[in-house]
């Protein structure tokens, strides 16, 4: 059996800037190894001829299959078209459907067609097209010495229309690709050196064919049991029974035993239900309220939310008692637990879960330093409470906290 | 004057299976930048001894300066430190200070240390340590060849604590660095292709030492010049003449000429004004909220939002009348104005903007296919609407949504 290698070039000085963070490679790379193709590695170079043309001949060194994103705009910093036409050997030919369809895109605005956009339509004559109905600038395959290589455009929903109309088909079918199986176990209160500690002598234990992996996920831990093998049943039944070793092990901080994010547990939880939630937030802005709709399909069970960033406000929307702003502060448990009751009385949820905090970069005090946040989760007849000391910057403590309220409604619903 | 060039290795297989995206890499481009270091390559490679040594090898081919990042965890599965240990020909002794500091980290948490935690305080004895103060994996600089090495923890904000505590000054002290300068121009309401058509000659006419990039962003456009230069005074002045000339021919376009997102330009506009507002979100779900809240310093004029994501809030909490929602529908232009109008009763806010739409995958109709999101943004006199098909996924849609949105706003306070 042999591994199939892909290696993934992106190219734009944006990159090399860090004016865009590559979100792309991340998406391909789980597709590919979804087919059972291995990343061996990920490069991003410049709008630069030479240091294109060095990345194709190093990374098609390993690599059976190399996908390149990016650099095919209309304006005249996008140089990878011609130096692939140069480094595969042919000349640019009009591409019918492609012409057709910028004319008809620009068109359909009422906007005059310019040559700029007509030129996206020229292709090499040594690329198979693949076709973007997304877009203007084709996908483009080429072949040498029996190698694959793909260039698409830099556009994430360009780029992964393309992957999926052809690309992963193509490399299904033309390769005997190995069956390589994840299982994901997402656990909760425990951290990473003390689980492996207890999981040390299962890890030990594993056959080669398996490999585990530690992921931290905002407050959270997943592990990840990856197994490679010939052919999928017999690997799928060993990497299952090795996952419920490992689930048996750790089965008081299990969160959820798939590769799905916190918010997707707690929407599943309540559609089984039948219930519903809201948020009321203060220092977390919306962030939980986004996150939990960020599922399809959440208008099942997510009423809405209020978010409080005005002490008024918790006070005219939500209900909460101004002498208990007075006494206690924004900040305290007796403000978040008075913003679950008027929260599920202003929305009418079932559970409603509410944060206030100070996410920095200022606003602490001597008693409530920068990253104090008290949370509480409840229904209508109880509530639970949980005050959290985050120690990160403004963003990041953003996501701890809204990770950590789902959680702690999670843990509420589930008591 | 010597170009200086850096590359960047990423370690870590849940790069390559996707699991996680790499953030590190662009903040990390970002400040190198910013001292007149050019990133000339990005290598991602995973928890593997040859690949690894390979990559640090054709690294440091063309780099001055190689950065590292990841693998240096506790658990079995992190490789980088024996590996650098061997690479740069040294044994493992133990730093005291970080052993220190692990040893404090786990009792103020009243927690065991375990051999592996022990084990994070070894260092290869060919390194000088940069000591890490926000965790347990010491950062570690290596020379060789004259070139710069230096391996930090993949958790971005230890990593960042290192590149600010030291390696950033280090590189300024040790390498001339030409002056390197961005201007950047944020635009909206014209396309790429049109944009460039109408600064073609300009774009033309740049000296060589100039750079245009064209960053499509949301819906909007940002236009990038970049200049290199032997003294920053010059290179300054250089760049700030073709920067007006820039400005000057887009002048109508312009929504503001730094390099700041669309959430820090309504804020500078409310607080220049002294006025507050609200968001009142249906489909985005608290993700403008989010956005404006992500800027510190925000409570300043950020009220706060009512997520109305249920029909029923949309009555009961902004008052947007039952007539209203059952003549024309959630998703309708009569439905965000009245939206805009409850919100600013609700909140008591000068300004507020309101979105109401499908998002996708599913919930469109005939008439109103997926995509389709009324916006409305208004005071307590007059309000301006417009609607607007997106044809991305969910998330995209969400951002473009959120984007326009503000855009809407910010356009209504500046007419």
């Amino acid at each position: 059996m042999e591994k199939i290698f892909a290696s993934l070039i992106t190219i734009g000085d944006e990159l090399l800037i860090g004016q865009t963070i590559d979100t792309n490679s991340a998406w391909i790379a789980q597709q590919l190894n979804n087919i059972g193709v291995w990343v061996k590695r990920r490069v991003a170079v410049g709008d630069n001829k030479k240091d294109i043309i060095q990345a194709l001949e190093e990374e098609s060194r390993d690599a059976h299959i190399i996908l390149i994103t990016g650099g095919l705009g209309p304006t005249a910093d996008d140089i990878t078209k011609p130096v692939l036409n140069d480094y595969f050997g042919g000349r640019l030919i009009v591409h019918e459907e492609t012409l057709h369809s910028v004319m008809a895109f620009f068109e359909s605005r009422g906007l005059p067609v310019l040559q700029r956009n007509v030129d996206q339509a020229r292709v090499p004559d040594t690329c198979q097209v693949l076709f973007n109905r997304r877009g203007t600038a084709p996908g483009m395959l080429f072949r040498k010495h029996d190698k694959l290589y793909v260039s698409m455009p830099g556009v994430p929903h360009e780029m992964k229309g393309i992957m999926e109309d052809y690309v992963l088909n193509i490399i299904k079918e033309e390769f005997h690709t190995p069956a390589l199986l994840h299982q994901t176990l997402l656990t909760s209160g425990m951290g990473e050196s003390f689980v492996a500690e207890r999981i040390k002598k299962f890890e030990e234990a594993l056959p080669a064919s398996i490999k585990l992996a530690y992921l931290p996920n905002f407050g959270l831990l997943k592990l990840r049991l990856t197994a490679m093998g010939k052919d999928k049943i017999s690997t799928a039944a060993l990497l299952s029974e090795h996952f419920h070793e490992l689930k048996s092990i750790l089965e008081d901080i299990i969160v959820v035993d798939e590769d799905i994010p916190i918010e997707q547990v707690i929407g599943r939880l309540l559609k089984a239900a039948g219930k519903t939630m809201g948020t009321a937030e203060s220092c977390t802005g919306g962030n939980i309220a986004h996150m939990i709709t960020s599922v399809a399909g959440s208008s099942a069970y997510f009423k809405g939310s209020v978010v409080s960033y005005a002490n008024e406000i918790k006070t005219s929307v939500l209900s909460v008692p101004e002498s208990i702003l007075q006494q206690y502060g924004a900040v305290s448990e007796e403000t978040v637990k008075a913003m679950v009751a008027g929260g599920i009385k202003t929305l009418g949820s079932d559970y409603m879960v509410a944060v206030s905090g100070i996410l920095g970069p200022d606003g602490g005090t001597e008693e409530k330093p920068v990253g104090t946040v008290w949370m509480a989760a409840g229904d209508s007849k109880d509530v639970v409470t949980i005050k959290h000391h985050f120690r990160y910057d403004r963003a990041r403590n953003t996501d701890m906290a809204s990770v950590a309220a789902i959680n702690l409604l999670r843990k509420f619903i589930t008591r």
